[in-house]
């Protein structure tokens, strides 16, 4: 999937929540663990199944599944098998490497897992992003802005004079056109969101940070939508670990279907 | 494995050799797919023991193996346990990420897989390598100066009147003690790899680029050893791959000992 299928469906659904499948054995309610032969499996299914109706895309977070070897990796691929043919699934890796290494990446996620796009780190610059988006139907999108606190360690510093991130986006959106090439953007940083619509109009952002991180929906609606509602707003913890308990998925459910009252309210 | 029981292997087997383990089923010897049940596995056991006399450390790019899906995992998790103890097994991962989620993936590789050091790539900060840091007796190899052609575009920027990759390295420095904490630094930059000896006399350096990337042997070790011979030099298609048919066991190995035997004499 690429910008414009995504956006068809994120006007069509008044909704540009991303539903982030972080998911860690350690937190998932303990009824699922005594019933179930895949309780993780049992739990994504619920997850996804109550959150659908208001989401336009699902960011699978790698590491937790990776955290469980070969398990994990099977999990993740039935977890995307999961995931209703018409939501983005993004896999967020994070990966970036040379290129004949990159290469075999994007055949681990556009292939292997058939994803529809992935996160990619750009300190090793155009090389480590190319072999992904040599593949005709899926999307990258590059680390610009992290959300994190020590983001600022290496992203502020001035570069030509503007911040290093600044530098990272005006080189990276040449590499590709904004159908398949976007952009992680912290939702914790509103300031530098604002200023990067008003930069980048049509490009699609990943805003990661909402709920656990501390982001604020409403502002980051009202300055990262822009003029083509081109923003996914992914919220992970505070959405499916809302309630610990038998009623996971209709509390999960309740926390996506607020999100998307808010979001609504801006189209 | 930290610094000093690597430098100690180091001085014992006069070898900085690092063999790189990028396993791919298009390019193993045909007659493995035709004679074993799991030919990727016999290869990667060939080629361990065929190497080990004269390497120190293995590197496994990890994008090789997810890009075969659970499957790969299985893989990997099986070659780690094919590699001698007294090997420093690094898994090539280039993972960077916020804090519970670098804590994941620490549990991935430190706890899962059970490797000895995992490359990191930099750009969210310290946030970011925290996690992996943590554990006591690992290693972290930080992403300074890659050796891939586009390195330049984002690592050589000024910052402060110095390329980024010096910044990175002098904040990087400060996380964590020489003794966990390393670098990576591109085999195809010699001129660099001489300053950034002199700057940093005593951090391991982990230096790809040799062999299909163009790097040569005796200008990296000429400038890279330094004083405490903290040095890795990693071949990963110039040894696995040296001989296509049945030999190719025994061609690895003569590779792998060409290697050592430069490296002996700079001891």
């Amino acid at each position: 999937m690429q910008r414009s299928s995504l956006i068809e469906k994120i006007k069509a659904k008044k909704s540009c929540l991303c539903v982030g499948l972080d998911t860690d054995p350690n937190k998932i309610p303990e009824h699922l663990h005594q019933n179930s032969k895949e309780p993780l499996k049992a739990f994504n299914s619920a997850i996804i199944e109550a959150t659908a109706p208001y989401a336009v895309a699902y960011k699978i977070n790698t590491a937790f599944y990776e955290a469980m070897g070969a398990k994990g990796w099977e999990l993740l691929k039935a977890t995307c098998e999961l995931i209703p043919p018409e939501k983005m699934v993004i896999a967020d890796a994070k990966r970036g490497d040379i290129g004949n290494t990159a290469y075999q990446y994007a055949k681990a996620f556009f292939e292997e897992l058939d994803v529809d796009a992935i996160t990619v780190a750009p300190y090793m610059g155009k090389d480590s992003a190319t072999p992904f988006l040599a593949f005709k139907n899926n999307s990258v999108f590059i680390l610009a802005l992290t959300s994190n606190p020590t983001a600022d360690e290496f992203q502020y510093l001035s570069v030509k004079g503007q911040p290093l991130y600044l530098q990272v986006m005006a080189t990276a959106e040449k590499w590709a056109s904004p159908e398949s090439l976007m952009f992680v953007i912290g939702g914790t940083r509103p300031g530098e969101l604002s200023n990067l619509r008003a930069a980048y109009p049509h490009h699609v952002f990943l805003v990661p940070g909402i709920g656990s991180q501390g982001g604020d929906l409403v502002t980051i609606l009202r300055y990262g939508l822009g003029p083509d509602k081109a923003l996914l707003v992914n919220a992970s913890r505070s959405i499916i670990y809302s309630d610990s308990g038998v009623n996971f998925a209709e509390a999960a459910s309740n926390q996506a279907y607020e999100y998307q009252k808010t979001m609504q309210a801006f189209f």
